[in-house]
């Protein structure tokens, strides 16, 4: 069978704030072949994706992703794989073609496991999804006392484990002690803390080192994203003095930027299937973090669309435990989907016994918050989809 | 002052084609602010850029680049550092915003050189310019015999060097031996010569090994991107094989990425100022250069605004020598500036005594080739500049 449509839906709260919560919108990309449909979602500037995938083409090295897909053969993952290699060599130079493929890819296995009956964990090759320990992904409060009380809730909501980040964080060493210690004491001794910085040393080594004791002594699991994506030496020249095990790679938008990361000692590499260029992508790097033992945790902050997407590659290697989970994402990331992949009352998340992606979009939902797009350029209409 | 107006002006030739040449289109940014303009331009998609920049707000780290710029104090370089900084840090999850800042960067360096009647390379603190090594950037004919021909005619031209690229080289080690062998048969032996791969070995260290002979018989002086930007691991293994300096660092689109392929053994860094985030970012990357000793070369491949640009940050460094000419760009992109950046009977590039970027746009050849493009999200109308 081929691509018959691909349709990008621009989904958004009413009033999207300047805040770090990235559930406030969403791409979402159904796909349909053969009497299936395949949904998936990139994360990232819906805007920008919809204008990759229609933008007319600049020279051989910069056509829409868009080029790639429709009407491309899908029988099977190795057709997947080829619409990957496709965008990767024919649209290197249009920067945004990674997040908008990203999405793509994510509504074409879907769309295979649909048709197959199939979770997509079983068409990369697992024998069996383990459930992983859910960690909430929560901001710092503004304060210490905020922050413990936001540590006490998520405790007794009976996570195993919580990542604290952004926020005041970075504000100075001692502040950041009293967040770090903060949320440790609402956790109390056992729930797994796990700490992220945002990016805010950018590549200032110094600065990030400063942090390491409160971490040692608040017992963190991993110090997370202390320097920005690209910042190879910095985290090799950290991770030299870190006893705590440095985490990045959320920013990969090419399997090869996660394996850089990799080289340069990270060893707990995050990964967005929703950027990196989808579950192809993802299950490059959980392959390659496997035969390095290195640890992979999927990176995500919205829907549990995306957070389904997130957890295929990492669903069949028993090693990989440890699962983000958005703690509170927006009214409409909660609405467009059905409530699968809740965390249960061992804080474990399970994998539903159901085909694809093994979640159910709401329609009326997806109407309800869905935001109209027209492009048009020199006169013709690029856009023109609606669900 | 302040950014008073920002127009992206999207200009194309009539048919745009699906070969290498990527001076089909081009992305314009006027600004303007206290009666000044400024012109820049952006090496990337027109549409993707435009809607990085109009974009609504996903989250805080998702920003559209416009909210940088319109409005923001513009006395001096300081000021242009300011706003890559907000773009760096509010628009980081914005994977196109880097190829549209650039564009940005570029007009407001124009602009603050035009009011301070200074080139712009004056402006980055250099003494003087110093002519630079036309390289004529050619693609490899279809065979050796036209790739002879076309390097004959390079030669007759009196270019000093020249590099080919692209078309048919990476088919097998005896062809791609045999297309060198013509370009330096075609050149003479007094030409120098440079090999671009065009990313075609992607990773694969073995396959480019095997082209090495062929370079070092045709005495080539740098063999450019054999892989793809970030296969740092594949960079630094070929170049401890390779008795030829590699080159590399076109698809850097932040300096972090160009001071990793230094890291990773690359010799010969390649910057456009129209991906890396304008001449702010190309400035660090040149500095970082002469640091570590390394050649810093623009890369370039459209009009002679864009050229100039790409100059800039090596333009007062005597030792950065060489410099990519765009052999034929495309009747658009020769039409839309006047005619300077020239290459002179020694074959060399003299820096015009000009304020700014020393390039004059032509209003009615702008108007000519523009294509008008729409955007409206949620029924707001989010474009609507004209030029």
């Amino acid at each position: 069978m081929r691509v018959e449509s691909v349709d990008l839906i621009y989904v958004a709260m009413p009033d999207v704030l300047p805040i770090g919560d990235g559930s406030q919108d969403a791409l979402l990309v159904r796909v349909r072949a053969g009497g299936c449909e395949g949904w998936g979602q990139c994360e990232a500037s819906p805007l920008a994706c919809i204008a990759a995938y229609v933008t007319p083409l600049s020279h051989s090295a910069c056509r829409p992703v868009g080029d790639a897909v429709l009407g491309a053969p899908i029988d099977g993952p190795a057709d997947i794989a080829a619409i990957t290699r496709r965008v990767r060599t024919e649209s290197f130079d249009l920067l945004q073609a990674p997040h908008m493929l990203s999405g793509v890819d994510i509504a074409l296995w879907d769309l295979l496991g649909r048709r197959e009956g199939a979770p997509v964990w079983a068409l990369l090759g697992a024998k069996r999804a383990y459930p992983k320990v859910a960690y909430a992904s929560a901001l710092f409060g503004s304060s210490p006392e905020q922050t413990e009380a936001i540590a006490r809730r998520i405790r007794s909501q009976g996570f195993r484990a919580a990542k604290f980040g952004w926020g005041p964080y970075g504000t100075s060493a001692p502040v950041d002690r009293a967040l770090v210690m903060a949320a440790r004491d609402g956790l109390g001794p056992e729930v797994r803390l796990l700490i992220d910085a945002g990016t805010i040393f950018v590549t200032d080594v110094e600065a990030a080192r400063a942090r390491l004791d409160a971490l040692i002594e608040a017992r963190v699991e991993f110090f997370e994203e202390p320097f920005t994506t690209h910042a190879l030496s910095a985290y090799r020249r950290l991770a030299a003095m870190a006893a705590v095990p440095l985490a990045a790679g959320e920013g990969s938008h090419d399997p090869e930027m996660a394996a850089n990361l990799i080289e340069h000692d990270v060893r707990v590499i995050q990964i967005d299937a929703g950027r990196v260029g989808g579950i192809t992508a993802a299950a490059e790097v959980a392959t390659r973090a496997r035969e390095r033992s290195i640890r992979f945790v999927n990176h995500t902050f919205t829907t549990r669309l995306s957070l389904s997407a997130s957890l295929q590659a990492m669903a069949g290697i028993e090693q990989f435990d440890l699962c983000e989970y958005p703690l509170e994402p927006s009214e409409m990331a909660t609405a467009i989907t059905d409530d699968v992949f809740g965390v249960n009352a061992a804080g474990l998340i399970e994998f539903p016994d159901a085909p694809g992606l093994g979640v159910s979009m709401n329609a009326a939902a997806v109407e309800r918050y869905r935001v109209p797009v027209e492009i048009t350029v020199g006169g013709r209409r690029l856009t023109g989809g609606s669900p």
